[in-house]
């Protein structure tokens, strides 16, 4: 069930970033000129593939607890690396949104996290969970994950320049910015900072911060129950059609095993108490 | 992915409840004499539905993701409550297995968290879906959720007094004991401490270390792969029979809509990396 803001956080919390996603469906002026774009199968594979996505509504992302991609580092510097990651939540809606993830010292990104203080965490479709579990199960220090794996890093877009001129680099220049994870196979990327390391030393647990989100456009997001015609497993995704694809997660079952997403239960009209969270 | 534990945290929190679970298919010796069983309509209803499931593999339970029951308070006093949850996380695997939780002052059972310093999460299966929805959209100010849901509040068992003679008490006598819940809806049962209140005041985010697990008796745990014969919707559950149910959990998309358990994708023979938790 969704929760109630903290009280106490707000205003104390409030960001201007948030501001930035006034307009869910509209791309930051800079977006553009950002971009890492095309593969070598001629598939778009950069952040023009997705659109802004409201910070507050990441909860929609999250809360169904699907195995996720972590991103750190930064591309500037080659430090970029990815890993797969299972422990983690929703913590608190918005002002500011707050999602909670263990990452360790038995990962590289674990360096990363703690020098640069952000993340990029990717949702994943079920297309792509074969790589999803590679990806966990190599480290960084040995190979390079994007390269190895396929996965196409391209520079998270700043949405605190969301209104300026933009020149492509963040609010502070040089700041290590972790890259988003590209490709149709993603349905989400959700740029994080850290709120809190309060947690860190005695459990690995970070207090993360949402500060941009960004979603797959070609992800039906009324799961089939919009006006847009569903899409159906033999159709080619995209291209300019109508259609949309479900938006299929995988969660993990802790052995390696996966249970994929199933059928869709509509209960909104029984959930009375929260019904701010519904818009 | 799972995490490793955190090797700070051995030893020093480590616990002798953990080895009440040496043999998961084992009933602790007082299980019996502490149960609720039978409803009206002579369906089992009580813990003797559940049998003991080892601590450190809970992951499996909650790494998916399932939105969650929270049952505290003590039945002795009357002041047990049940609420729903969506906002939870794995922490660490063992030693202990820690878990994290949100629930805030808004919620009746935070009141009874903070004073008694237990709960009990259980996994609801989908059958049991609108319920779960219903039950997360009253308060238990206003209302007995379990009378108005017919959701049966079972004593927990005490895993601290399971090689000893047992008189139905916990070891601290007088001391509240979160109830379990009981019905064949209920996927698991999982009991908590409070382990770590340092971000409680901030983001009602509670640690909760887990000291005792119960699984349904009639979940097929290998998820139709094992040697029993798969259940199917329309075979009656359990009953003597070998059948098993499928484990079929329900997701919160945020805002009403629950995603249910889809199929299976089994990719143990890639976690090489983490072979650790495939036992």
């Amino acid at each position: 069930m969704p929760r109630k803001r903290d009280p106490k956080s707000e205003g104390e919390l409030g960001s201007p970033l948030n501001g930035s996603e006034s307009d869910p469906h509209r791309a930051p002026k800079k977006f553009k000129s950002a971009l890492g774009t095309g593969d070598s199968d001629g598939l778009p594979c950069g952040l023009d593939q997705f659109r802004t996505y409201p910070i507050h509504k990441v909860n929609r992302l999250l809360e169904p607890g699907p195995i996720l991609l972590v991103a750190t580092g930064s591309l500037a510097n080659k430090t970029h690396n990815i890993m797969t990651m299972g422990f983690h939540m929703m913590i608190q809606h918005e002002e500011p949104t707050l999602v909670g993830a263990c990452i360790g010292p038995w990962d590289k990104s674990y360096d990363n996290l703690k020098r640069t203080g952000e993340c990029v965490l990717a949702v994943p479709a079920v297309e792509m969970l074969e790589k999803v579990v590679d990806i966990g199960n190599c480290s960084g220090e040995d190979v390079d994950k994007w390269e190895t794996f396929g996965v196409n890093p391209v520079p998270a877009p700043d949405p605190a320049l969301d209104s300026g001129s933009g020149d492509g680099k963040g609010a502070e220049e040089g700041r290590a910015r972790a890259p988003s994870v590209g490709g149709e196979g993603v349905i989400a990327n959700i740029q994080c900072t850290v709120q809190d390391r309060a947690l860190v030393a005695k459990y690995n647990l970070w207090v993360l911060r949402v500060v941009g989100a960004w979603i797959n456009k070609d992800m039906d997001l009324e799961y089939g129950q919009g006006n847009q015609t569903p899409g159906n497993d033999s159709d080619p995704v995209g291209g300019g059609k109508p259609r949309k694809r479900e938006m299929k997660m995988a969660h993990h079952r802790g052995d390696g095993r996966f249970v994929v997403d199933g059928k869709e239960v509509d209960l909104r009209d029984r959930m009375v108490k929260w019904k701010e969270f519904q818009g």
